[in-house]
């Protein structure tokens, strides 16, 4: 209890607002962006954390509830994560009873894995508290406000999917 | 060249689009502030590997051109990931004269990370590319749509902040 290894949530959760409301108001969007997912996480984990559930292994339940079945190699793709990483969670998540890893008749050279049904049923679970984060994220916003933000997301995520593609000149000087 | 461990990055922004265009346009905001971050990183990883930086990299150099001098937790703090994830960069950045570990006469027991001037000029290099991604990423939006989208994120962070400091009662039914 007395020394952690992790940052005080109420610390960073400070250090953030203070970076927004006095030191670089009018920096990067994409930083600003990235603070926010952050600051989601931050309190989907504290609420996960009551349940005993690490967001880690979150990230990887939210991928599976909506299709499991899927190798490893898949299951990193989808998370955005490299491959040690998703096999050391899916070694905990399986000794937590919650996934196994099988092998299919057609293809005996890849490992799939599967949500048994206490993995299953942990989505009902989970999903409200992430709800609930969301309810309150945005309770300080007006409903045009966050329709508008939600366009804004949009934009820029069609911006730069173009821009990867490669599909799009420059905008720029 | 063949068979990459890595997602396609083309692969990936289509996928998320289509999320947000047709399978699950409602999906929770949580949801789309995260796929804006990654789209942000997305193409910063692009441009960062065209001068051999990787993404990773990015995210200490970041913190170090702010302040340098910090001890590995710190600087894990900042980052936001675990010591080890940041001793195997710091240790490749050290290795190609970005960084140095030094221990300070007053304090033998910690390790700090300093800059290099290589590292320090880097920074004139780098933080255009983010810039230039900032740009792209916003030019399908009125100056007058990102400033709401800003007002909402900060709103959120705000909220956020006062979740995890038990400094509020939950906006829930």
């Amino acid at each position: 209890m007395s020394i952690s290894s992790k940052p005080d949530p109420r610390t960073e959760a400070q250090s953030i607002l203070l970076h927004w409301r006095e030191a670089v108001p009018n920096d990067r969007f994409a930083h600003l962006v990235k603070d926010a997912t952050r600051s989601f996480q931050r309190s989907l984990q504290m609420r996960l954390a009551d349940h005993d559930v690490p967001f880690g292994h979150w990230t990887f339940l939210r991928v599976l509830w909506e299709r499991d079945g899927l190798t490893q190699k898949q299951l990193s793709d989808e998370v955005g994560v490299m491959e040690p990483t998703t096999f050391a969670a899916v070694k905990a998540m399986e000794s937590r009873g919650w996934v196994e890893r099988r092998q299919l008749a057609e293809n005996r050279k890849n490992v799939y894995v599967f949500l048994t049904e206490a993995g299953r049923v942990l989505k009902a679970k989970l999903v409200p508290l992430a709800e609930q984060v969301n309810r309150l994220a945005v309770a300080g916003s007006s409903a045009e406000e966050i329709a508008t933000a939600r366009r804004v997301l949009l934009a820029i995520i069609t911006q730069l999917a173009l821009d990867v593609s490669g599909e799009t000149s420059l905008v720029d000087e």
